[in-house]
């Protein structure tokens, strides 16, 4: 275990808390080795960076994985992540449905299922 | 000129200065209807809401459009913006970085490709 | 409720019945502010438009969802609005396949299983 | 020349006129085969098909190549074309603000962007 | 039934397998002409091309999917497609661990649970 | 500069050759963190992975790049490297034709353009 792989696990267990543990241990299962890319290279590498809080990390990764569209399960994971670092419901709402702009309402309005289903089980 | 219309020209030209207005006129000799529109949703219905600072949506639309890769016109309108609305450089730099890690390294190379132009008219 | 939700929820019925009124109850629990966004803008403002008949506006709009992929909710509710405002299933079907060229085989197949389940509620 | 090919040219220059003869001859160069392919799939397989007028394929085909905004180049031939077989500057004006609502409103600046400079071209 | 259908038809069995012949009959209740169109153009157009091999046109299929990441149930065909070609599970994760580089991490994570559930039925 | 980098810059070399060079010195100007990952992790952790050959590779990542179709310029640099490892003019034509069954015609052409540019500066 490198001090890298060490680094980034303590990252995601601070931004993604238990979900993310569970998405590494399900993944270990299937590839050892992609989940080991995974803590290294977002974790280790990018999320540590000093440049940018982690509230304004999970602002861009929400606003992304919304607009994009293909990566619900991964959308649901940073709106825990989101509310884990700082984010508020509503500021959660507000950048979804500022997404309707920039990739239309079927975007958002599925981005807004996955925040759903997320706050449901926070409550 | 409705109320909503002339509060989405207010924000446009508070958010996007300039080029924000470019882009307008431009559009209103292909389509007059697609300006109106593109001022009075985005710009007096979305931008205008209270719950999230100008700062965080330019971070989430810069993230966003950095994603999809398909919007290099408004992402580099996007970029200045969020120069405007009080994003750094390094600030700015650091969400593209980010987005390697959603949307792969092409769109992230290409979004920073965008953020060069922008910052080398602003030196 | 402004005029413009009230024309916005009245050409939400006409073209897509039940199912559209369900996609709004459902999304009044989680985001107020989206459900009627969803009204306003694309109901009051765009469909409630002259230069296009509703048929050619749910063509446009199978089309669309069909070769981004990335809305399959959305696109089973346009399947029944076309079929609502007189597309039948074999315009329909046509619409799809005319997709395998400028979205792919895969992009096809799973609009014509959208279809599939639409149809199937509707016989 | 196969009856497969032989139908699909003679639909290829009804449909996008000297734009797609143009297309076919630069790709002729590249590639004689995608060349052949582009005419044989398409053209004389799917929009010889009757279950739909070319007026409602190319409405098709200009909302879906909006939405997805990968494909700059075969939007303005698709413009075109639909000028050709019957829509109006207008309609095609029409069809892209639509997909405001269906892919952002980025999307449906750079496709009307695209109609202006088929449009000017046609005056 | 012509040649270049029974052409198809027999590429599709000895690439597919059993899968494939599945997809088509359940493509055939929904869409007849959408099924033929699959069999004869990927299956006897392309595939049966002699330019490349089986196992080299399944990685492209795999990474293409992978990094598109709209196409879930069409890739998890192509995984086990690659399998039936020559491609060990090994050089399949290696492929969905590379389009990490290219579609980010999220696309190789659902690229990678699709490989899983492939991979659990054949054991 | 760690042997991470060193490794990854070797392997650019080996893979990219000068075109590679390239990218990384004007990306240097730009972000040199940027810079920095794009060696690294692409180029150290990844391609350096003994189970996949450079050849193979580049028949994922030229297949992965035509269907996204949002990354026109890593194209190039990857049908470059394509011949650069070992792949024929042909073989790449033959992974760009099989585009069309996975992302539709329009892909593949804009592909297809972007092999013509490359296969015309090495003739």
């Amino acid at each position: 275990m490198t001090d890298r792989f060490q680094r980034g696990l303590e990252n995601l267990k601070k931004i993604d808390g238990e979900t993310g543990q569970k998405v590494i241990d399900g993944l270990q299962s299937i590839s050892p080795d992609l989940a080991r890319y995974t803590i290294e290279y977002p974790f280790a590498d990018i999320y540590a960076r000093p440049g940018l809080g982690l509230r304004e990390r999970e602002i861009a990764t929400i606003a992304a994985l919304t607009a994009t569209g293909t990566a619900q399960p991964q959308l649901k994971v940073h709106i825990q992540a989101g509310l884990n670092v700082g984010l508020t419901k509503a500021e959660i709402e507000e950048i979804i449905i500022q997404m309707t702009v920039y990739a239309g309402f079927p975007a958002a309005l599925n981005g807004m299922q996955a925040a759903k289903e997320v706050f449901s089980n926070t409550e």
